[in-house]
């Protein structure tokens, strides 16, 4: 069994580890820490958890805890995250990190997250944790940085294409998230009347610290140098990322664009390429880590539309970073994570 | 491994089945039917199950189709359910009827569904499916007819407090349901912006078919014949029933309430008792079987609130149907059904 | 032209007070008042009201503040409305205040609200604007205590019924209100993803401080000193409150509740009884200062269940302050109020 | 006073007409139609408009139908709509179609509409109701043919800027609409369970009936033929079209943009440009006339985002159609339209 420790249990990734851990059959719960919830049980905090994990506690988070662990999760904001894994002993512990603290060359980190990075050395041991299409390195890796949501939902649904050179690398994104992607903080932008039967989006112009990752995981996976245009959107409902991306195209139809992607993700048990003329959909995709991608070409305008859908919980979090542990453990890359999406 | 047949997995109920049985240990679905979409991919119909289901292709369901499996799970309908039933060898394969063609005597059947009771032989076969109160004969069972949404979720919440006498047995309920609980089938009711921003009862003035199943399971587990005014709401999600139950109660605190419902559900593992000052929440229990109850007193006015939840697919169909498999079978009664709700 | 002030703008009652005035032929809305906002723009807090309120800028209130207006609606939290109210002449200035300081006698109020009230000299000044059963005092009233949501929606259900003895004194109740009754205050409790897919009950246990305001306005117009077990609970949708009552009943049918409540409510333009079998939902008054209030008898068990739908903000509070503010001043009762609801 | 006929008044459109008319002093409503509903009372259909409209009654359309009326909304879908203004006669009654078969020309309506265009001599009649750049035609208008609503809000956000050359032609077009522009006819596609918690893109590939409507409209007013690649996308709320546009920009900077937007709408009552860094959304302007526009450059890939927000039902249909009607009428263009967005 590994033994797991989940630093930042209180929010919601840390409790969809916890929901997605539960079914996982060589894995046990060490540790859950909360800055703000120390000794407290955890299901007095997330009732949701109420007779699957009673007896959890919530602990502070240091040096010795992580010991306890075979591998640590670290589901904390940006800067809190690097500063916790800076204190772990990574030849002694796996550690699989779900924040941006970890996924960029320090000088783009610094412009685009407006922070200054504190533990510049660890970049060179931290692994890209796009399980696709970094297997090899992820499962020799004594430390992940986990995708952002966002990247994970636009890399897996362009790199086959542009790698093929089916689409330019010139690309406007439109993505949608579901509130949760804004974490669990009370604040006046996720008051439920403010997002309720409400679309808008946010950061627009081309600032969202999302952006260099995306272009970054394209290049390294894809060979091709894109640009990307991107525009996130909040919408009135819980999980899920849609994205829309365009990008003109040289191919001749549809089918051509979906042939691709399918003989790219052939042999990938969470990556579905949808028929001619269905759309991916975020509620298919719910509680799982199961990424689904459709296309269609708009003949008249050269321009292909790809679109996908994850949970921003699951592929886009909880999910890819087990899918990750797997590898690391030389487990089944798929125990724990094989379950279809809570559907109605 | 047990295997499993799904007869009207194109409903809700069906599609819930096939998510909770893809983690449990000991089951391997062998076929699914569904009247309309024989021929048909699963995975078509519901894009949620892609990557999971892949293989299973709807079929039309017969009594030869009925005997490849170990135990049949009945999804279909009041009325086709029974029919369904009737063509199966009960000496040969194991039914659970999630319909509510089983669960009462003939002359009450016809008198509150408003329809003729075709096989009423089989009511003397069928055990009533609630488990926490009726295991010793479900395990024995070769059918078992699982109870309704409502009836479980207003049962589990007050059969101990009658047995105890601290509560009368005269009872005002309130119950809202997520629209799921309306079945697939498109309709002016549940189109989305009718529902959207909305709640409303239906069936008022104590008609709805699940008040006598509700009466006679409390009857039946507490001793004690109740009276019960029932008021269902549709309200605007697609999971969850939460029932808040009204009775004039002779104990002197909540304490004493939550006492004796503690008491009682102690050892179970899908009955949560909540602190005193907690209130149930659907969303706790969503995609689970478990159920949450929780309890005051209004010493003013001498009346005991006791609020139960539950996920109308979960503990209220899909859930209690795989649990009563479990016991059917010998398995260990929690297989693949210990999961958190789905949160957020 | 009506001179109108709205102090605590920035919340979700002083902005629907906005909304609907705006359609109010005898109104003009000299100024609006936020502690926090003083010196912005009132379109740059609420973009809704961008085209429509351009020139308003959110000042602070006091003495000098008010005398500039005929009237003033007070929108503020308890504690911070009463002291509010203290300030402004009476003579001068006619005062509707939506909250829930000038309600209740001193000592109901201090143990309900569980705080001191500051000026109980107010509270001989204050009439209570329940319009449709206290109009002729409303007219004359220099200070009007504008109802509490919960309040309304079970006072205007049952008067007619126990003042004509068809239903008993002792009532069940269970009301649903959408969130915006919770305010524009950011917490954990009105997250989006922690209301949202949800419904749950709060403060259960009788200790809601509208408890004893709905008892008085009972015993008042109805002659009946009735008991109350009400219950609280929070849907996932913006708008509107559902409440449904329970009482023993010794009417013979539905359509004798149904005449009784007709025969009440003939002549009052903004209480609609729906026909037998019908029942009342929040999003058909949604946006409106209408209640609709349906009725069903529980034959077997003698039970009538009442049900009615309001909006909160609307006949709850800032539809029922206009329709107070028009008896006030002289003018037609129901101008700037006779829309339909936003449906769909 | 002018009298008004809804045809098709059973539908989303035409109850939105209703609902807005109310408010408007200058009109009255003669008769509502409704092909299956012939003799009902409208209330009884439409429980929103109880106390509002209390006097209607639905009744068959014809020519003699027409006559009693000054002005006729057409409401209908595609194709009846076209049936029923040809019994019209236009020299006696004014005609304003919410339909898509008077927008375009024959030979691209019968390829996009992928049907027979009926009555083609109609089409000269017909003046396009974009009513913030056809005004002079629409005055003098016998029929306007009133825009749909995806074109609604594309061609108001971008022709400014295409016609000061500050965006290329070419765009990338992300709309997310509320359900309420399916259409109130029950499919499994507007099912509650299937939209809530769900967003997924539509008519994939460039397909919309919409974007020749979309182009001609931008060529009409810039004179600039652009090419769209256009995606719609269902969302889970009912009202609103949120629309995100991509262009290449040879400007300097987002207040460029700004500028030009805001020089061209100044004048206008309900365009509405909002400051640098501001986002419109759709819950700003539910139930309005409103259109609100953003936009924001991403200087790094020389990409302009503009975004805008409509009420579908609003802006996007009954909301232009009055504004249309207005001017036909020679009345104050703003009459019964100057109303904030119902917030929250």
């Amino acid at each position: 069994m590994v033994k797991v420790g989940i630093v930042g249990a209180s929010g919601y990734s840390g409790l969809e580890l916890l929901r997605l851990l539960r079914t996982h059959s060589h894995v046990e719960v060490g540790f859950v820490t909360s800055r703000s919830m120390v000794g407290k049980k955890l299901v007095d905090f997330h009732p949701s958890a109420a007779g699957v994990y009673d007896d959890l506690v919530f602990s502070t988070f240091d040096a010795a805890k992580a010991g306890e662990a075979d591998v640590v999760f670290i589901a904390l904001p940006h800067g809190a995250a690097l500063d916790a894994v800076a204190e772990i002993d990574l030849d002694k512990v796996k550690v699989i990190d779900l924040s941006g603290d970890l996924r960029l060359p320090r000088d783009v980190y610094e412009t685009w997250y407006k922070r200054e990075h504190h533990h510049p050395g660890l970049l060179q041991e931290a692994v890209y944790g796009l399980t696709e299409f970094n297997r090899e390195k992820i499962k020799k890796a004594a430390l992940v940085s986990n995708p952002g949501c966002y990247p994970t939902s636009v890399a897996l649904a362009v790199i086959p294409l542009l790698k093929s050179g089916a689409i330019g690398p010139e690309m406007m994104v439109s993505s949608v998230s579901g509130v949760s992607g804004a974490g669990r903080l009370p604040s006046g932008a996720v008051h439920f009347c403010q997002v309720d039967e409400n679309v808008a989006a946010y950061k627009i112009g081309g600032v969202h610290q999302h952006i260099p990752e995306m272009e970054q995981a394209i290049v390294s996976y894809s060979g091709v140098q894109s640009k990307l245009s991107f525009t996130p959107h909040l919408g009135p409902y819980s999980r899920g990322i849609l994205s829309t991306i365009y990008a003109k195209s040289s191919v001749g139809s549809t089918d051509e664009l979906l042939e691709i992607l399918k003989n790219s993700y052939d042999s990938e048990p969470f990556v579905q390429v949808l028929e001619s003329g269905k759309s991916p959909q975020t509620k298919s995709v719910a509680g799982t880590n199961f990424c689904h991608i459709g296309a269609a070409l708009d003949v008249r305008t050269g321009t292909a539309t790809i679109i996908s859908a994850i949970d921003n919980l699951g592929k886009g979090a909880a999910g890819q970073a087990i899918q990750n542990m797997n590898l690391m453990f030389g487990l089944e890359e798929t125990t724990g994570l094989i379950s279809g999406g809570i559907f109605p």
